[in-house]
């Protein structure tokens, strides 16, 4: 007996290692051909170049959808199809202008830019004395007395001695969301918020906020950190020195549009789906190149690197592209309740939104047991320089899947040292993403889907 | 005895592991001190955009000789003094000129700079017909018959299937060093190399390479990527097309230049040094911003953080910023000969000469229970993502204090898939380099200083 445990062990590790081998071929296949025929960078480049930044609502949403339909046909997808979806339209408008106003009345010009879904100020704008403070305790001691009828002026900068900049984000972030609400229960008229950057520069960045429905919606404007510093060293010197700010941003009635997809079928399984997606829609002010036209153009990438390759999948590769992760979610929403509604058997959803650089890992938001096998195909990584399993962050837009489906959720961990200087800013240009960089994140996230097409989860 | 052996071990393992609990807080100080109040970022910007490319030799070389010391006594260094080298004084000259012709006596420019150390051309320039070849094999097969009288255009692409780019470089760069005389052994007048690069780009990326004493020394330069792929498209349609080359380069008297030292001296082990250096010379086709601008200002400010948190180092901390690393090491290898001469005891030497990238690693070139020593340190590095030991790179400044005195390097491993966009071209410019990336790389070096400094090795 106890020769036969040996020899079924024995025969089982050899078929294990010869599993092994093959994996670990056709995975350093994926990476050469993605590495060297590569389309990911060229669709970037049609996205954020030659569409540009584009919201939900907007001409060049519309435009992307059309785009990245006819990209998922080139890359081979066996099926390309749209998926119907309502989303929020809401516009910048071209007149903003935010000034610093001095006791001698002078103004001095800063870069200011409205929060997405802020409210516009009267057609004259709004001239106030502005009070700074740094988090909510303080504007809470502070309280009605010394904020009524003044701007708040919500000066957060990120904490600098987090390694992982996603960290100093997700603490700052709360400032932009729900700042204007905080600041309307006292009395508040309007606020400014620290831009939610590393970088010391003179691009405010946007981003969406919420308001609570009780209280009165304020107008609300991110500030360049340049801009920031200036009006806190002003602030220092005079106390009561005014702000002014203009917005014009406005609501429309809501869209129609769509979430975009295109999948591979499964030979053995067809009917378990592997999802690889991020969003189409991007802030406006950039070109979405990082946020998220990376994570876009890289799941397109895996549709075509099976193809390239002759890969037959046994579970079905679907790539998605979202509409509408960063004013409301409704692609993220509606593509699960879609699938609720299909019945559909998602086994697992993978995202890249965290931007085009190097990768490192992957975030692993699932049970214990799932974890344990997508981590035992770690030393499969290793060669690529994946080594990290830490994160337990899968992506906003496939978040929805998890909570109606309980899917398992993936994201791709990327270096995240670049990400903020040009997240929802100005700069978030093509000419910043690197080529490799992303190509490789497209690589390891098709060497997942590989292994997880073989194996299930 | 077993009682008390217990006892022992138990006593030892508490005293280690509250030995790594304040190692571990110190680490944390370390990355703290430098992410917020780092001066490496500032230092790389009075280095590489007020003084910018500076070849040894140049006056931009002494300059940088000068700012270097003046910033490492506002570092804080105990002492500071120069170091006497002989450097070679190679100049590029500003007639550099490349044109592709055709059949019709057309001309075309296309973007090319000489080598590192060429001859000039002749005044008026070489016009002769030119041969591609990927690989001294090739070359070798055409032989005098087909090389004899004619420009040889080594074309040989980086590999981009490698993940380490360095990899790539390692590969191709042989055709830059070594190809002009081998070519010459075939009668060759002339050599142009493809630029060592990943980038698609119009920069010609410059480089050191070496005559064979024996040979004639043939003009060679580099040309850009997009030339190199015009320039072999045009030979494929036409093969007696002829290229135009003028370099007026010129190589004069060595020239009297400097190491630039820093150090805090060691409280209780003074004599037992820990190296950690840059070079401070550098292609001045570009500003030398990561090569090596980069690791400079990061050894600086290792002694800045040593100082600013008075860490008071058991054994003494030894910034070097080297001079000629190019075109010629004469720096380093001057070091490593007054080391031997004093008698001095480099008990390990660290070189970040790799990019001002995000730092994941140290390269171990040492014996293997030192290697054991490092590794067994991973866990304090692990929370700033430091993970890799496999590279066994150190150094070429430290290098020759290995091959002296058999001292132990380590390299610092930072992501290079950027590096080769900017090596040596015109692009490697400030704006490339991102403040926190610098500013890691230097938290890591500290650390690691730090513990070398606590424990020996």
């Amino acid at each position: 007996m106890k020769k036969l445990i040996l020899l079924f062990l024995s025969a089982y590790m050899v078929s294990v290692a010869s599993a092994q081998n093959s994996d670990s071929a056709m995975i350093r296949k994926i990476y050469s051909e993605i590495l060297v025929n590569g389309k990911a960078y060229t669709w970037l480049r049609g996205l954020s170049v030659d569409i540009g930044g584009r919201l939900s609502g907007s001409q060049e949403a519309e435009k992307a959808v059309q785009y990245a339909e006819r990209c998922m046909k080139q890359a081979g997808a066996d099926s390309v199809w749209l998926q119907e979806t309502w989303v929020p339209h809401w516009v910048r408008g071209m007149k903003e202008s935010g000034k610093i106003i001095d006791a001698k009345k002078n103004a001095q010009d800063v870069p200011v830019t409205a929060l997405g879904g802020s409210v516009a100020t009267p057609e004259q704008g709004i001239t106030a004395p502005v009070v700074e403070v740094h988090d909510f305790d303080e504007l809470k001691r502070m309280g009605r007395e010394k904020i009524e009828g003044k701007i708040v002026f919500y000066n957060h900068p990120f904490d600098e001695t987090m390694i992982n900049t996603f960290e100093a984000y997700g603490e700052a972030a709360e400032y932009r969301w729900s700042g204007p609400s905080e600041a309307a229960k006292y009395g508040a008229i309007a606020t400014i918020c620290r831009s939610m950057t590393n970088a010391t520069d003179d691009f405010p960045h946007t981003g969406a906020m919420g308001y609570a429905d009780s209280l009165p919606k304020l107008p609300c404007a991110a500030i360049s950190t340049n801009g920031a510093d200036l009006l806190s060293r002003v602030l220092r010197s005079n106390p009561s020195t005014q702000f002014f700010l203009k917005l014009n941003c406005e609501k429309l009635d809501s869209v129609l549009s769509h979430n975009v997809i295109g999948e591979i079928r499964g030979t053995e399984h067809p009917e378990e789906i592997i999802l690889i997606g991020g969003h189409l829609d991007s802030w406006e002010t950039g070109k979405g190149a990082h946020d998220d036209g990376a994570g876009v153009v890289q799941a397109m990438e895996i549709l075509r690197v099976f193809k390239a390759l002759g890969i037959r999948p046994k579970r079905t590769i679907r790539a998605v592209a979202f509409m509408n992760e960063e004013n409301g979610l409704k692609g993220g929403k509606k593509y699960a309740e879609v699938a609720a509604l299909n019945k559909e058997k998602h086994i697992v959803a993978i995202e890249s939104d965290a931007g085009g650089s190097t990768p490192y890992g992957f975030g692993l938001d699932m049970k214990a047991d799932k974890k344990a096998k997508i981590k035992s195909w770690a030393p499969l990584f290793l060669p690529y320089l994946i080594w990290n399993y830490d994160e337990e962050h899968g992506g906003s837009d496939i978040g929805p899947l998890k909570r109606s489906q309980e899917t398992p959720l993936i994201g791709l961990v990327v270096d995240s040292q670049r990400y903020f200087d040009y997240h929802h800013a100005a700069s978030d240009t093509f000419d910043k993403v690197n080529k490799r960089e992303l190509n490789l994140g497209a690589a390891a996230m098709a060497s997942m889907a590989y292994l997880l097409s073989m194996y299930g989860l």
